[in-house]
């Protein structure tokens, strides 16, 4: 199985091109679209989506990825092992989320000119004539090793989140992402609020932690721990990056409350 | 086989998710988008898409449908058995229009956890961790009634559309659904208009009846019998929508006119 | 293997149904989505969207595309057998951009309707009940003279691009396709720019050719040969739609430069 993650939108044949090519070396192997409409060269919202989507597939899954400001330049062409698949694309730091929940363990650099589509790849297309065959080569079993010259993972380029910083008072975050549905996702991992009570502040309003969209009345806005494991502030009902003006980069802070709702000293 | 129909839009990875999640359970069954284009939580138009789509799926279909506002509240997670194969989602009417064409055989409530992607789903994302994996299971063959405890179908919840009403000089209805290519799709069966002759009165507009797109002149505002049954208000190369002020809602009259085309008295 | 190319958009569950009722026929054959995203009854974007993806498919493959302004009218519907496989839709010179790179070896018009979904198709909705069926029948082995009676290819509608014309300066084109990147590609084929020196005047703007997009410094306007083939113009980690206010049909003049990178004479 192997999964396609592009900023190639679906108006003009690109991703069908990319599917054509993955069907001419391997006709059976199922291909599922994670996205097409990565925002053009958006190597963070690249990153982001496949943070979240990767567990979700069956082991042995080939992840191939290609948001790629750089193509055609000397950035690198990877392939990368990890213990769920494999990951394909360009070395450009859109595979470094998956990398910090589950590190590499080999990589080369696509160099075997046999697995691509063509000897003489187009310089601005590498998805059609380089990532989306040798992703379609590993899901025959191609030993990765067979791809190119092993490279050392710890040298692949990361693109890290902004820090979340925490105080006695609580954690302060930022948003990382804004979703379909205009629903804020910030950099706060829920895993940081086992167990406590907290509320977020976010611009001037004050959002009561819920436990899902209808915890609260309709048209309420409040924050909740995601299905993806982030700090996300939503409107039950509503639009939040419309009602709140919510933008990417914008600062939130989570407040520690005690046993009575009351802010932490 | 296996169809989607949700409010996710395509642009965060939510249903690559849904994908993988099937994909883990049941990794040979076909799966096919009806559309993800639902505006968000908009059950009356996943109710519209899936009852104009359903009749052309081989038997046995499992149709999985995630149009959600109540996700995490008390609405019922369901399964429901109709001659044609399956559906599955929330019990909140989005399947009413299917059913009223072809009554619920049986049903159940999704409380067995054993087929859910997890014993302790995510209170926001009920598609990834219920909905998708029960009907991955049904597409494996396992029965209905493995899946929870049945209830009444009688009880589904249900969303009629409005009244079409009829009086001795024709029929009232209103718009039910704006397509992608701004045609204006009513609320009147195409079926009541058997063998008789009319014409729709819509705003200060009076529109002839039409076989066809092309019946009549480039530009010509027209109604016909759409390809799904309704009676749908088109501009032949046109868009109704923009040129006619289309909204959802909006009344139209359909006149029964006599066999020289005026207006039966 | 078939493909669909169509102007559908996805938010209808149009192109589900096509699917639906392919897989009532072929139930295992794979289904790619070129794009579904064509404007509305623009066949020169189809053609154009076409012309650039099928030779990325395996050999055999049916390619049914609809856009189809004149559903219901007198329009022919056909099936077109060239070396690489076959083409399926309405004769309206949407194919004619495959054509003429991959001259017809056979052609029939749609007119057995046992191959139809249904003996009484809509007027409105031929995807569905006749070119949806029919590819499904070819992608199972049904030989192309079963579907309908045979015609002559060379009487196939074409929509011809607008000519290149060349002098002594160098090539007019003009601007027949904008990407989602914003990129504006040409009528110029880069064919014919075999190791010769080159620049684009477009607008009141000189821009160099370059070999990839990051050839030239992040913001750079420059032009160069796509993975399509065509001359195209492109910012570097920009939008020239949006930028260069480019528009289909805008010219463009490609200049040769002699080998100090002047104009030649």
């Amino acid at each position: 199985m192997l999964t396609l993650l592009t900023d190639f939108g679906v108006q003009d044949g690109y991703v069908g091109i990319l599917k054509g090519a993955i069907a001419s070396i391997a006709p059976h192997c199922p291909v599922i679209d994670l996205t097409h409409q990565i925002p053009p060269q958006n190597i963070a919202a690249a990153r982001f989506c496949l943070l979240n989507a990767y567990r979700y597939f069956p082991p042995g899954t080939v992840h191939v990825a290609v948001v790629d400001p750089g193509v055609g330049s000397d950035r690198r062409a990877v392939a990368i092992q990890i213990q769920e698949g494999w990951l394909v694309g360009p070395d450009n730091g859109l595979f470094s989320g998956v990398l910090q929940t589950s590190p590499p363990l080999a990589a080369v650099v696509l160099n075997h000119p046999h697995y691509w589509r063509t000897l003489h790849p187009s310089t601005t297309f590498h998805g059609r004539d380089i990532f989306a065959p040798v992703g379609a080569h590993l899901s025959l079993g191609v030993p990765l090793t067979e791809l190119g010259d092993p490279i050392d993972p710890t040298g692949l380029i990361t693109l890290p989140l902004p820090a979340v910083t925490a105080d006695a008072t609580g954690l302060q975050g930022t948003i990382q992402h804004i979703d379909h549905f205009g629903n804020l996702i910030t950099t706060i991992p829920g895993e940081r609020l086992r167990d406590r009570t907290w509320e977020i502040q976010f611009g001037d309003r004050t959002l009561p932690a819920a436990h899902s969209y209808s915890d609260q009345p309709w048209g309420s806005a409040i924050a909740l721990i995601g299905s993806h494991g982030w700090v996300e502030i939503t409107i039950n009902g509503g639009n939040a990056q419309a009602q709140l003006q919510g933008k990417i980069g914008a600062e939130c802070h989570l407040i520690w409350l005690d046993d009575r709702g009351a802010i932490v000293p």
